[in-house]
């Protein structure tokens, strides 16, 4: 049996603001580097241990990272990054504010955005600066893989070559792993585990800074899942992601 | 014509309490995250940028790396570690005051141990704490590559085939990189690079935290090297390290 343990990056500056993401590479918030801190400690108390790690190009995933790893220890751990575990990209709505942007085009438009599985938001022009193809981080990709804006269907596409590539491969061969990335990276990830309908995942919550724990059988088919801590800390994280884009 | 940048993790606490290190593996002191900022703001200042960086497995390195790379805004590289890179292992010299071992054995003998090219501590006995072969992050290595104790020649051995197989074909493919190392995996480059006579290398001493920049032609032959930075502060801080070790 494998043990796949996931954690979403603690709060970001933009969460914190409600500001739409995405591929927008903010920092962690004090309190979401406290979520890390506490992620670690908390995977060292369980007595976890890894092999290898998993993570976004994005900096609130790094970090997160690197502040487990420390307080685990760990710091000698392989890391791999890869654009391929990257948050849903927003597209035009990036930097706008969920609450406003609710208010402007109603809660039902925003929710349509943000919770449908195959609509995306309005795409980034070529010559808008938040456009990842004149970022330095993609300059490997090719340009049919940058993304202009992803519904979450576009998400679980990129994502999944990645899992069935190199993760999954490295589970098989024994490695307990860690990936470290965000909501909807890793929705696409439990989605495939899960065999989540695509009306479905859209309602699933995973809270930032909780290690998720998934047990796999030998074809890394899930027996099992199951979030480290107080059952209590779990329900108040899920539901304030929840909460988020209601207007205020 | 490729520029390579070399560094040397910030003071250690160990460093501090002048103990022989090696593989021991002892954070940074508070001393050696300000260098280590510090290091990271110079390269910012001075325009360079990296596509890849190479470490050791030890935490002194990686926590300079990371905290470089989070004042350069480039958490997103990729990071290869490897033991390859670690600093000469000490042998059973590992823990001990250098300075007291200097009024025990004699400040000759100490010279010997540190600036010989070939003369190895005392090596490790296999029930020892301190041998690597017990810790989990030398599992993936045979037992064969476990060093017990090293000479600088040891260090070079183990640390070329790093060099000719991993990161000089980084540099021919024309990436950026950045090596962030130990005193004397430095040297062991710097000795192969500048083809520093075995005598001579002992006495050629890398200050810690200060980019040390080679320019290297299509061959990878050096043309130019150069400490970025004051002078002043490169003099001082390799008197710093050429003392270290006298009894008094």
């Amino acid at each position: 049996m494998h043990k796949l343990v996931l954690l979403r990056h603690g709060e970001s500056v933009w969460n914190k603001e409600n500001r739409f993401t995405g591929w927008t590479d903010v920092p962690l918030s004090e309190d979401g580097v406290k979520e890390a801190h506490r992620a670690g400690r908390l995977l060292t108390g369980e007595g976890y241990s890894f092999d290898s790690a998993y993570t976004s190009t994005l900096k609130r995933a790094i970090k997160t990272l690197w502040i487990v790893m420390e307080e685990m220890d760990l710091m000698w751990l392989p890391v791999y990054r890869s654009w391929r575990l990257n948050e849903r990209h927003y597209g035009a709505l990036q930097g706008y504010n969920k609450a406003e942007m609710a208010a402007e085009r109603g809660e039902a438009q925003v929710k349509l955005w943000r919770r449908s599985y195959d609509v995306p938001p309005p795409p980034l022009q070529d010559d808008d600066p938040r456009y990842p193809g004149k970022d330095p981080k993609y300059s490997g990709l090719s340009k049919d893989d940058i993304p202009r804006s992803e519904c979450l269907k576009d998400t679980v596409d990129r994502f999944l070559p990645y899992w069935n590539e190199v993760i999954a491969p490295a589970i098989r061969s024994g490695e307990k792993v860690l990936v470290v990335a965000h909501g909807n990276s890793l929705r696409a990830l439990v989605k495939y585990l899960d065999r989540i309908p695509d009306d479905e995942i859209p309602g699933v919550n995973i809270p930032t800074g909780i290690p998720l724990v998934y047990e796999l059988d030998e074809e890394l088919k899930p027996q099992n899942h199951y979030y480290l801590g107080d059952a209590d800390s779990v329900l108040k994280a899920q539901q304030a992601v929840a909460n988020q884009g209601k207007a205020k």
